[in-house]
């Protein structure tokens, strides 16, 4: 079992990384005092899978639960979900003293922690991610979210959870897909600062395609620490500091959007979205060839798309000038200069990022 | 003019109170650099009234603006309202730096700044209160908020304004009941904490209701300051001392869920939730029969109920257990020890409740 402390002051809090440790659940809410009455949002499959552990650990130390389910589908992320999970909590509430469980992938973490923010002004939350992506990614950092039909993410706050319990042995449950879909994300660490965590990814994909738990222990707790490393130095994103962690992103999510967020899912949207960012990186002289190769090699080892397909150029690009990621309407990019060496560079011309999209389709 | 500070480290923000001060919006704006593009929430009488010297002021200093405008009730503090708000906001903010504007009363300024706070994660906004109730109290410090069928304010946030404007002649086009509605919460900071201010309502009723210039601004920078040193010192109601702001709120708010928001403005069902307080600090021993009396003597001058009609005792109690100010299925209120004393009391009977509500009715 391994530990990353995120600092953030009164707000602190810790991601606790290890095989089996749902089970713990229970003694940890209790030692964090932070409720009586779990209400725990998930998906039906989820639920089936881990729904009596949870249930257990929590009964063991006198927390009640109840689960709350929603669609498996980036469609969950909505306004309309959010404001009917939302009604369904105050119901359940009535003279409680309750706290939320985000059991689930990215989806599930951003939903769930955007109803904590909110309801009663914000009550706490767990994460409890059970995808490679959000154990090293989503559920870290406090973004919580919902779409709106014109963008992904465009309702949100930040607002910090109390605690990530990221149990390795749950991504066992994963099928081959989206076990690649987290380590596109892995990958982008890998790039914006960690050149071992990517020679590692590219020396031992077999293993951790095979959850091999040490090495799945090792990848999530190295991606945690760099992501808590760079939230407790940033949490808002007001110094420029955490939008590192938006490479492969904003043409990402464009891709995302485009495809009505089906052709692809996140992390091969984000893999895609790191490959544009490596077009551009290229058009404006900022990346070496061999580095390029590198980490096309390795997205395509991963089993990760190298090709967007089935969308049109005209699409990508509209869905892009959508983005929140627009500050006073001017774009902004991560850029590559070389692995662990990223640059952030706005107001890119029309014409390189269409070319550096339209050499992916 | 007057100008209160309200101090939160980096979130700190001006209230300006003064008498045709909208016509500096825009210098305000420019001078706090929030953004290019203003999204202006209102209601169509308001906006009728008050467009003009907005947008003018605005352009003047090469700030867009757009109106959007929702029902005059307390149906539009909905999740659902929300929702509507958001996407045509995010239909308008393509490509745009876009900061929003709370124009009106309580509940324009509690779902503008709730949209404000959950659009991209938080956009700055500016509030400009136009009723007296607004302007001494639901504008100041942060509280946003929405309602659900449950109950009010149940999902929300705390997310400061960038700039509070309080021009007290827009409070001419209030009529008499809504100003009377506002003199419930200035007699509330009164009996809270400032005996004096509670003498000069006392005097100076008429000349208040007939919106002297100067003891409206008077009354609204003295219940400002008061407001603006509780939340600098508990933001987020933590340490119990913002929650002497709710003197008045707790009964107050189950009055008006349970008569569906319509037999009594929220004042008014401020005003009867503070006669509820002292029957409750009665039955404890906690105020003197003098000061009861003071009490409902001012309420009733002011123009005030000091009778629950049209509504079933039971209804109320209903009500009072879905509030959200239950902790861990515990009840709180405000109690009056002597007008500028309080004290904050848990845990307190249903039959003493019961009996404060229903000697009321």
């Amino acid at each position: 079992m391994r530990k990353v402390r995120l600092n953030l002051g009164k707000r602190s809090y810790d991601i606790i990384i290890g095989s089996g440790i749902i089970a713990k659940l229970g003694g940890y809410v209790r030692r964090l005092d932070i409720g009586t009455d779990a209400y725990v949002i998930s998906n039906p499959l989820i639920k089936s899978k881990f729904a009596k552990k949870i249930t257990e650990s929590l009964a063991k130390h006198g927390i009640r639960s109840k689960f709350k389910t929603v669609a498996d589908s980036e469609k969950s992320k909505s306004v309309e979900t959010a404001a009917g999970v939302l009604k369904d909590l105050a119901a359940y509430d009535l003279r409680k003293r309750v706290f939320v469980v985000a059991l689930g992938g990215g989806v599930i973490g951003d939903l769930a922690g955007f109803v904590a923010s909110v309801y009663k002004r914000g009550i706490p939350y767990i994460q409890i991610p059970t995808t490679l992506l959000a154990q090293v990614d989503s559920a870290i950092g406090g973004k919580t979210a919902v779409d709106l039909s014109t963008g992904k993410n465009l309702i949100g706050a930040f607002y910090q959870p109390r605690l990530v319990i990221s149990d390795v042995s749950l991504l066992k449950s994963l099928n081959a897909r989206q076990l690649r879909a987290g380590l596109a994300e892995v990958i982008k660490y890998g790039i914006i600062e960690d050149p071992e965590l990517l020679s590692y990814v590219e020396r031992n994909l077999l293993a951790i395609m095979k959850r091999g738990i040490a090495d799945l222990e090792y990848i999530v707790s190295r991606c945690s620490k760099i992501k808590a490393g760079i939230v407790s130095r940033d949490e808002r994103e007001e110094l420029g500091l955490r939008t590192v962690l938006n490479l492969g992103h904003t043409a990402g999510h464009a891709i995302e959007t485009a495809s009505g967020y089906r052709l692809f899912n996140h992390g091969e949207a984000v893999a895609l979205g790191i490959l544009v960012a490596c077009g551009i990186s290229r058009r404006l002289g900022l990346i070496a060839d061999g580095t390029e190769r590198r980490i096309e090699s390795v997205i395509k080892e991963a089993g990760l798309p190298i090709r967007i397909k089935g969308i049109g150029l005209q699409k990508i690009i509209d869905a892009h000038y959508r983005d929140k990621k627009f500050l006073g309407g001017k774009n902004r990019f991560v850029l590559i200069k070389g692995v662990g060496k990223t640059q952030i560079v706005g107001n890119i011309s029309l014409k390189i990022i269409r070319d550096s999209i339209k050499e992916r389709i």
